[in-house]
């Protein structure tokens, strides 16, 4: 062959390979990769290249279904079939099929193995390389709705496995945004959230929250607040497009917010009732 | 229906429904999502999150083959196609299929668009909420070699139209690594390369090339550097697995390196003998 799929063990020609609409790799990017070049059917430096892939899906807490020793047949047996030349070899590991949610799946749900390859000239080095600089504003740029998700998947998964309903992140001491929401919170009557800087995602709900409370005439303050803000606040509110208008009543295991709850349900009860509205429910 | 899957026209009940091995969903993350929920067979806020999604869009210079009518007509098409109840919709672009590579694909690859709706009660808010604070560390994980690959594209495809052929990142002064490549200097004799930490991808070639160096005399310091060190560095060596090692003779558009190229060629040719000698090949 010439180009190569192979998916937890179906083989075809890649253009023509399919993988489940609901592996983690599409929704969330949930996964870890390695990519290697062969010559005369001896995948190069593949030891150290399946020992990277091992550490990199154990720190995503990613177990894999197979021995090193296993993958290292799997990859041989691909390389085998394909036509004679140089090859370019990837593979990745995702964490498994299931309906998208942050959480992981279960654990009778195995990650998928990946491989492609084709034939691709290994040239020998000596071209030179031309070069621009760029700053490295990687996880700048949360104000864009992307795929690149693993963040969110562990964070949400810490939480749960605190037995919480989602994890508050800040950097630094400036609080910025949950997992897979918004917060905010209540302090003396008044709305405070982030603004809609490159930290955090431009929630839908969160705008509608805002628009209410000014309907109400409550206050709105759009800037930073930090972890002292969260925890001596009357009350913290978590929105999202699912949640709505989340209070919450502990945060990392001590008793949070409650001294505003009825401003709280007023909000959380705008919110919803607007989309019963919108929805020709009421 | 109770669990819809949509793929560029295509639907099918969701465990059913199979995305193309290669779209560039299931390598890169290569894309922008929304979700909300309907009632009644109406999206709430619809317009919202095609209005957030086509911004998100923009934001990585995908352009999408639909106007935002067209998109809530498909949208609306299926939600008509559910079982009554409450919907939870989930759709996202991504940049297109094609064979794995950072830069974008050509301007005949649309992007693709997937759509998922299931039966999920909206439910009213009320019940609290239970939080954990976590530190944003999401900018700190380049040593984990992981799908979200997002940042690696934009950044070889603005080298790419720079002419160039790869980006050096940078945080501030100090300089990290390349978009998909590692980047170490020559100066004075002496091969410098950033330390291993949590801001670099742990290279394979790169090990290789600290070990050839370390056979050959030559004297290694892994040790952060600077830009400045860079733009004076006798010689810029760019390595990756299908790279090896490539000199660098122009930077932003200035001449580099380039003095000490007996050197820079040695350890290529060092490196490329091993792939050589390791593959059967001499």
């Amino acid at each position: 062959m010439k180009e190569l799929g192979y998916y937890n063990g179906k083989v075809g020609e890649l253009s023509e390979m399919t993988v489940p609409m609901n592996d983690r790799a599409g929704f969330f990017g949930d996964g870890v990769y390695e990519a290697a070049v062969a010559r005369n059917g001896i995948i190069f430096a593949e030891r150290d290249h399946i020992d990277r892939f091992f550490r990199s899906a154990a720190k995503l807490r990613m177990e894999l279904p197979y021995t090193k020793e296993e993958l290292h047949e799997i990859l041989q047996g691909l390389v085998d079939r394909m036509d004679p030349g140089d090859l370019f070899i990837y593979w990745q590991a995702s964490r498994g099929t299931a309906s998208r949610n942050h959480l992981f799946p279960g654990e009778d749900v195995k990650p998928n193995l990946w491989v492609t390859m084709s034939l691709k000239e290994v040239k020998k080095p000596g071209e030179p390389i031309q070069l621009i600089t760029l700053e490295d504003t990687r996880f700048l740029h949360c104000d864009i709705k992307t795929l690149n998700l693993i963040p969110a998947v562990m964070a949400s998964q810490a939480a749960a496995e605190a037995g919480c309903g989602e994890a508050v992140l800040h950097r630094g001491d400036r609080v910025t945004e949950c997992a897979h929401s918004n917060v905010s919170i209540l302090k003396d009557g008044v709305l405070v959230t982030a603004p809609t800087d490159n930290l955090i995602l431009p929630g839908i709900t969160r705008a509608h929250l805002i628009r209410i409370c000014k309907d109400l005439g409550v206050p709105v303050r759009e800037e930073p607040f930090t972890l002292d803000d969260l925890r001596s606040a009357d009350e913290i509110l978590v929105t999202s497009t699912t949640k709505f208008c989340a209070a919450a009543d502990r945060l990392d295991g001590q008793p949070a917010g409650g001294k505003d709850p009825e401003l709280a349900r007023k909000l959380a009860e705008a919110l919803y009732d607007e989309f019963r509205r919108e929805t020709h429910d009421i």
